[in-house]
């Protein structure tokens, strides 16, 4: 293509609203155009990557024997009030109704409608397994849209569901989507880790987050590198201590702490390792009667390493604890009689329940609140100074630096950026739905469903968190909007530039290569300056002076510099580069 | 592909709300499936149609020129109010609020957006033409959607919109997508005309429609066999009459004609032809001062030959007759002193306005009304019975074998449905935007704009009501979901059968022949049935009884009987049958 024919529109300046590096990029190179607060328009250049994406992801797909459907947008409510969603979700969901003054919703996602449409189609368990797939716009009404694609109102999604007879074809099912996900980001070209995620009521291991590494990645994923262990925050076990619980070897004591009221002051007042003092955190559950009154609520008291910060996820798996909520300053006040900063269990009166992280169960001489302002305790021990806990668990999120869960090795953190999800999901829908199928022994059984998701718009986004440097974005080849661009210096004045460009050209277009001619006549300065920050990975300069040398000018999106090339037989120089 | 790895499901029988062929052969052929009224989930079959139709659309734009962008589906309201469609569009604009109260609406087309878009991005006549489309989900919130794709509310439609620097460079614009869109229609394989339509209130002849041909479409389409000339039934001019009036031979008479309110009745009664009635309509259009209140209003009187439709497009564009409306049945009385069924322009007292039907003008000794219940006027004479008409015009509908206005010919009368539509549009929503570029002159000027409509998803279902049997669909190679499928006769039976199948397949889907081989089992007669309704143009049978003759029956689905073709080098014949 000849830059003549497209539209490439860069600006120098990133708007204001810009925070991310991939929302300031992908504005001034002309890939997205803002029209709302979270929503985008995809411009010639953005929508090049997004369709390469889409591509990879089909051919996957198809690959992987899912077949493609393409869901409504609008959505009747009928289905969403079948399982309850049509309540149950936030004002993320949009509602909308039509002239008739009947309930519609704008897709999230489509499990309702795929359900309904595989418990009127299929029929039979000869028809099993199944799995359809779309990739389809979506909208979620985000509170705060912000960081461009990254969280958007309205994005693409590519959303696949699997029907199955048996638990165990759906996590054979499950299975082979994971796999078809791995060949789909090897095939990106990006950085990434499938973790272990946590799978909320569901239960079971059968969860997977696909997370493109990228420092300013808002999740915190979890591995061994010693293994292939990796789960997200949520999902990460904290293995459990190996040593005992030493002796007790100090006296208990009051000691005034004015006005330090979080571990790390104490510590540093105290001058002792923060790992030795103990952080109380207060929670609360409540009983409900039929009519939804409270009519019992119990309050816990939860310890946790003043180093370590509590996981809510693996908190709200313990028995009693699902659906807790943090107690309120009166509930705290009349439970311990201390306010917030100087709590601790020492001394405690029932009925509050004491649930301590197994780092905390095998710790000696601590320090906590002494349930007085301003005094601590120092020199703590379990069973001489308070009972036992009434519950040890892994209450916490690991640290870079624990011991691996998985075996030998120490875990380590970075950051990522979830772009895919894949999902067992049991009988979630088809259960409240009554989407059956006729098993083997004439017997009508639920499907048993699985979900998969990929963020196709989120995808370029996290793609240039990972790789770009202070003059734009650095693509992989496999989804850049051009694979290589052609540099011709003063095309206007010098017919050899010119037949030399449109010759290299034609080579590539033909082979198949997605090539760019830059015939705007610009200054190469400037010329250059664009297509560093958009980030085409390959780049040919072609000089008159070159030329007269026989000579011309090849260089990585990631080289420092360029590299001189003959001129002769250049075509053929780079499709081998780039193995076509 | 094989059968086996897709989804293929047929129903014996159309839904009761499918009223016409394509609804009910889509439904059957499992291309469509209704979520709710107006919305339908494609399904696998149908969306392999839908994507090459999308595929020819995309190659063709890109050829001509056009840039591709995506456009969200949600749009905020500011732009809209900007142009005065948000309050003047009626209930088919779904309009929603989010969840902070802010007004959007789901995208009906994108006129608004791609005028901001280009009011920022297009500062310089340097930088025009420029012609942006998308392939993008729409919504109308239809009163009463029907008729499966052919009148859904959310459907796909390729939009494109071009940014021109004067009149004439817009009308090269529009010339240029006029063209593509022949290339399109001519690479659909379907048969079209491209009809001269109505441009409202843009004025000019620069507004055609693209029509499919089939005797159930909605749209008439006029045309003359003998010459290029085509248009829809509101723009076909009728030729004025060439010969003049001919002199009075009868008495003007009161004629009993009780309980015969119709042209029609009294032809009959009196035994003459339909065509020496003369209908008479009554209008009236009403002058409003500036707080909008009604302060005069002028009543019409239409008078159109009894065997013609008055066209109200044409009566529209008259002096003094915009935004007309229908007269109220007191306004009739207080003009005429009689009924609709008797009315007529003999003895009428001002201040009725007689806008006449050129064909009217040249009438002598005719029939009509006598603004008496049961009563009609015959030999009725202009001037000698009645002043000449306040105005003369063209009132109607052409009907067949008219004489051509373009020529030598007679019209003819096709039935058609509209696919496609050119329009230059102007800065009818430039001006209202303030979206101007800089001239070369230095003064900002506001864009010259065309928009360029074609149905996505509306195709296949015209494509079928133009293109069917009583055994179902007959796709047109180009969008037919398979182009060739093989049916092997006992496949599970023997391994001959098996292997010539798979060898065939193979080395079509090699030769990038879209193929699919249908390894379901199915019984020969099923399979037959479901292959001709879902309409692929090439069949191949493989028995093993035709191998043990060296032969294999090829069909096409418009031919009534197989023929027998060699097994040897049938992939040969094959591939040259479909010239690839």
């Amino acid at each position: 293509m000849k830059a003549s024919q497209f539209f490439i529109s860069t600006l120098k300046e990133a708007p204001a609203d810009a925070e991310i590096v991939s929302h300031q990029l992908m504005t001034r190179a002309g890939m997205i155009k803002k029209l709302g607060a979270g929503v985008y328009t995809y411009m010639p250049m953005g929508l090049r990557v997004i369709r390469k994406v889409e591509a990879i992801v089909r051919e996957e797909m198809n690959r992987a024997g899912a077949v493609e459907v393409t869901m409504p947008v609008v959505q009747p409510a009928e289905l969403w009030q079948e399982t309850g969603r049509f309540d149950k979700m936030g004002p993320e969901l949009l509602r909308i109704k039509d002239r008739h003054d009947r309930d519609f919703i704008i897709q999230p996602t489509s499990e309702e409608v795929v359900t309904d449409i595989a418990r009127q189609e299929l029929r039979s368990y000869k028809q099993l397994p199944k799995n359809f797939y779309q990739v389809q716009t979506k909208f979620r009404d985000e509170r705060r849209p912000r960081f461009g694609l990254m969280r958007g109102r309205e994005f693409i999604m590519k959303d696949a569901y699997s029907f199955d007879r048996s638990p165990e074809a759906a996590k054979a099912s499950y299975q082979g989507m994971a796999q078809a996900y791995r060949r789909i980001f090897d095939r990106f070209g990006l950085r990434y880790r499938a973790v272990a995620a946590d799978s909320g009521a569901i239960g079971g291991d059968l969860s997977e987050e696909f997370q493109v590494i990228a420092a300013t990645g808002e999740d915190a994923i979890v591995y061994n590198p010693s293994s292939d262990y990796a789960a997200n925050i949520e999902k990460a076990e904290a293995a459990a201590p190996t040593q005992p619980r030493p002796a007790a070897s100090q006296a208990l004591t009051r000691t005034p702490t004015p006005g330090k009221s979080t571990c790390e002051d104490v510590a540093a007042l105290l001058n002792i390792p923060l790992a030795t003092t103990v952080k109380s955190l207060v929670l609360a559950t409540d009983t409900q009667d039929e009519q939804g009154e409270v009519v019992k609520t119990q309050v816990w008291l939860l310890l946790l390493r003043g180093d370590h910060d509590m996981n809510e996820v693996k908190v709200g798996k313990l028995p009693g604890l699902a659906g807790f909520r943090f107690a309120t300053p009166a509930e705290i006040e009349a439970a311990f009689g201390a306010k917030p900063g100087y709590l601790g269990p020492v001394g405690l009166q029932a009925p509050v329940k004491v649930v301590a992280d197994r780092d905390v169960a095998v710790m000696a001489d601590w320090v906590c609140g002494a349930n007085e302002v301003d005094v601590h305790l120092t020199g703590v021990n379990w069973g001489r100074d308070l009972p036992e806990p009434d519950l040890i668990a892994d209450l916490r999120n690991v640290v870079a630096g624990d011991r691996a869960p998985d075996g030998p090795g120490e875990l380590a953190i970075e950051r990522g950026i979830e772009i895919g999800h894949v999902f067992y999901l049991g009988t979630k829908y088809s259960l409240p739905m009554n989407a059956t199928f006729l098993d083997e022994d004439g017997k009508p059984k639920p499907f048993e469903m699985g979900c998969y998701g990929i963020g196709i718009t989120r995808l370029p986004a996290a793609a240039i968190e990972q790789n770009h440097d202070e003059r734009g974005m650095i693509w992989p080849d496999a989804i850049a909007p051009f694979t290589v661009v052609i540099c011709p210096i003063g095309m206007d004045r010098s017919d050899a530039v010119k037949q030399a460009a449109e010759a290299l050209h034609d080579e590539l277009a033909g082979a198949g290569v997605d090539v760019l001619l830059d015939d705007r006549g610009e200054r190469p300065g400037a010329m250059f300056a664009d297509w560093e920050l958009i980030g085409v990975p390959h780049r040919v300069v072609i000089s008159d002076r070159g030329l007269k040398e026989g000579q011309l000018e090849y260089q990585h999106r990631r080289d420092a510099e360029a590299q001189k090339v003959p001129a002769q037989g250049i075509g053929d120089w780079l499709k081998a580069k780039l193995g076509v």
